[in-house]
């Protein structure tokens, strides 16, 4: 008995090596596309992605070895699993999970992709730039092939779409998807609709206008701040495409952009970016250096961005304690305006061409527009090349509303380039566990919105701590719902909360 | 004989893939050191350090494989040798060079090393700031220790430190070195007596004031510009101390640093660092991705920074095209001042405590200082904690000045927290190879000095790139010295030109 145990220890130990391995090859490519994203020079693009794919396929080489596979196979064994902690115990479960589909993958096609997806990035925002999505169609097709591929050899769940869907929030399909969407449809297509036949659309006047930047990001420095962000352990840039990385729980990146004519841009993308922060920031450093060390999905993640965007920056108590700052960093500029009337006008609902500056209300439209495009290419064998025209056929029926030019359409999000096929939905998930989140949060929290109004972020942020941020990934997304809120993901909430917030606002 | 070629030509393949995977370890490597230097939050350091010492680990994998020793005794065998190119034969002796120094070191050691070195960097930085060198001490020692150790493993040339010098610059010894800065001592120590002695002190009162950041880095940017610097295959940043990285041949970063009372160290950092940088941007693109995609040596590598910054960022002509620029960055600063005065004010010859704010004159003494300690520290035996001790003593000797506190003493430089014993004579080394290159496109290039002074610096840059930058590290210190200038290195090109330069200055 002791021999064995002892045997244990030394595989236990061994395992750890080669998690915590993984892990540094993760960190260090995760400073290497930060910075490709923040100010790479252009012409070094290439060669650093063929840079980039020789070192992942040396992290894909360990995180596939036989070595690790018997590793795990030993390790996951029932007398085994028993004397772990829980912590090794998720670890070696998370870790099995992902060994067990990345064995399915030929190295030398996971290269590939690695190298395509790299050079993709690059391609996209020229192609975004100009408009041009033949320019961008060829990798594009190149990137849904290799999924295809990659389906095919993970094994098909209920449908192709399921698989790449599991792969950013495990256990979530179709099927569940389409209910949750059909619910979500039901309450805010007509509520959407009162909204629009509303005579009462708040002044959005006092948006317009010119933002010098530099003022931009210094509020946007300045809202960080107050939400409790460690600068000793991040760092806020410009991006074309907004995003947060955590490279470990100490170095947690976000990006924003400063946009001349519109001051929203930043600071919401500011607050939601700062938001994904506060999650990694403070995950339990005890995770640090092992892959359980982020968040517990997709759609979790993106619940505590939109949770600090939506729920608290676009909510009235927050307005009524940071207007008065908004007001000095841009000198007269809101000068006549009211909280009451600022945060009407943030909340102003309008069909609108981009995801990202879309209004709470409509977003999930986006969300299910790219839904069923991502099902009808996997699932139903739609063409790249055919894209645009389901993308402008989608948004007119839905939103009424047609692109000028491909930018502003099937060129605008950054995801595809990337080969993040089934993320989408992540986003709208984010919105039903934020509501069910903050409602949790509210009943726990006596006056969590004189909180908010008098500037104290900081017990909702410790609150999330302790009930969400610190397990990082060593908790499932639904046990983390039902931890927090008693029950399943359900979308009631979301729907309580934006018919009550809309009912006000437009006086419904 | 078909036979025999086909394989080496699978041999030659795998080994030149193995080489590529070392460059671009080394390259994404590279990327995590600049940012550790340029941004990266600071509480995120220790665990970047960890990741960094893994991936450093990985690529020594590669680099000490018995696969890579045996594809190198293949391939430079006296047969193989035949058939392969030039670039290929050169790369086998470059990395078979290397190869047989790392094989030596147990890789376990060089793990450790590693991490030390990038803790010993932020270690250093902040003991600076402090002017605490017992704070810096603990790592200095285990640094010098594992030095010990490895020239012990790598075997003892004529001296051990013999063994560092070939380390930066191959083929250099302690016996050459102390005859060349024999040499410049016996010309240079009475000029800097005779310039201590003469009463014609240029006036530098204009270089006095304070200098606005964001008119330093613009300028930065516009000389840069004038020098044929790629902004789209480089950047440039601002750190502790300045540094250029060339990551690959269309990725060159460099660094420089804005004090506000200084309006020449921005500058003249810039303008050294971007030497640095023209040489990197320039190798033949035949050469990306292979070792020899870098200077031929430290030496050579300074005499471009060096040339750049003093013999043409120091020179007249320079400032009678650009200080009508500078004046427009500074509005009102430097109206009264002629070319000629400005001229003469930014080469004043001052004994100062800071190596890289140091004149042309004076710098070599600098070096010489470093050298003689770095000899005791490895053929001596002398104590870490006696540094500071040595260090004061010997600027007192040499340049009658004692440094207030450590920061601006033994703790100024950065380079031996990286373990980089040896390195500093490459400075010296590339101020008399920077002599002899000029004086041999002094001949070449008619009528250079009119050039400069009308602002059309790309005829230096193109011929330097024809003559040195292209073939990287193709060629041997020697070879290009040789091809360029007709004859082996020699101290008397630096005296001849700086005994111009003074007498003229100082009115000698």
């Amino acid at each position: 008995m002791k021999e064995k145990t002892s045997g244990l220890t030394e595989a236990l130990n061994r395992f750890r090596e080669l998690a915590r391995q993984i892990k540094h090859y993760e960190e260090i490519l995760g400073v290497a596309y930060w910075d490709m994203r923040t100010g790479a020079p252009r012409k070094g693009l290439d060669l650093r992605a063929e840079a980039i794919g020789t070192l992942s396929a040396e992290m894909f080489r360990i995180a596939t070895s036989d070595e690790l596979g018997e590793l795990l196979d030993r390790l996951s064994a029932p007398a085994a699993a028993e004397e772990l902690g829980d912590v090794d115990r998720c670890l070696v479960r998370e870790m099995k999970r992902d060994y067990d589909r990345n064995r399915k993958l030929p190295p030398e096609l996971h290269k590939e992709y690695v190298v395509l997806t790299s050079q993709a990035e690059a391609a996209w925002e020229t192609a975004k730039e100009a408009g041009d999505f033949p320019g961008f169609a060829p990798y594009l097709e190149r990137i849904v092939d290799y999924n295809r591929r990659f389906i095919e050899l993970w094994g098909v769940k209920d449908t192709p779409y399921d698989t790449l869907l599991d792969l950013y929030e495990p256990d979530m399909t179709t099927k569940e998807l389409d209910r949750l969407f059909g619910e979500l449809k039901q309450r805010l297509v007509p509520l959407a609709d009162a909204v629009a036949r509303s005579g009462n659309r708040p002044d959005t006047s006092f948006l317009e206008g010119t933002f010098e930047q530099e003022a931009q990001r210094k509020f946007s420095l300045y809202i960080l701040e107050q939400m409790g962000f460690d600068f000793a352990a991040g760092r806020l840039d410009e991006s074309v495409h907004p995003f947060a990385t955590g490279l470990n729980p100490y170095d947690v990146r976000i990006t924003t952009r400063y946009l001349p004519n519109d001051v929203t841009s930043a600071l919401f993308g500011t607050i939601h970016e700062g938001g994904h922060a506060l999650y990694e920031q403070n995950i339990d450093p005890a995770l640090a250096g092992t892959p359980l060390c982020t968040g517990a999905s997709m759609g979790i993640h993106e619940s505590q961005s939109r949770l600090w965007e939506n729920m608290v920056g676009r909510s009235l108590g927050f307005w009524q304690r940071y207007l008065p700052e908004l007001r000095k960093f841009y000198p007269g500029k809101f000068d006549g305006v009211s909280p009451e009337a600022f945060y009407r006008g943030i909340n102003v609902v309008e069909p609108s061409l981009i995801r990202i500056e879309a209004d709470e209300l409509t977003y999930n439209l986006h969300i299910m527009i790219r839904y069923e495009i991502e099902k009808m290419l996997f699932d139903e064998g739609l063409n790249v090349r055919d894209l645009p025209e389901v993308w402008n056929a989608k948004y007119k029926e839905a939103l009424g509303i047609v692109p000028p030019d491909d930018a502003q359409g099937v060129l605008q999000d950054v995801h595809w380039s990337g080969g993040s096929f089934g993320y989408f939905p992540s986003y709208a998930l984010g919105n039903m566990y934020a509501a069910q989140i903050m409602d949790a949060a509210r009943r726990s929290l006596p006056d969590l919105d004189g909180l908010i109004a008098s500037g104290r972020l900081t017990p909702l942020k410790a609150w999330l701590t302790e009930r969400v941020y610190r397990f990082g990934k060593s908790l499932k997304p639904a046990e983390i719902i039902r931890s927090v809120a008693g029950g399943p993901l359900a979308s009631g909430y979301l729907c309580d909360y934006l018919e009550n917030k809309y009912k006000e606002i437009y006086r419904l």
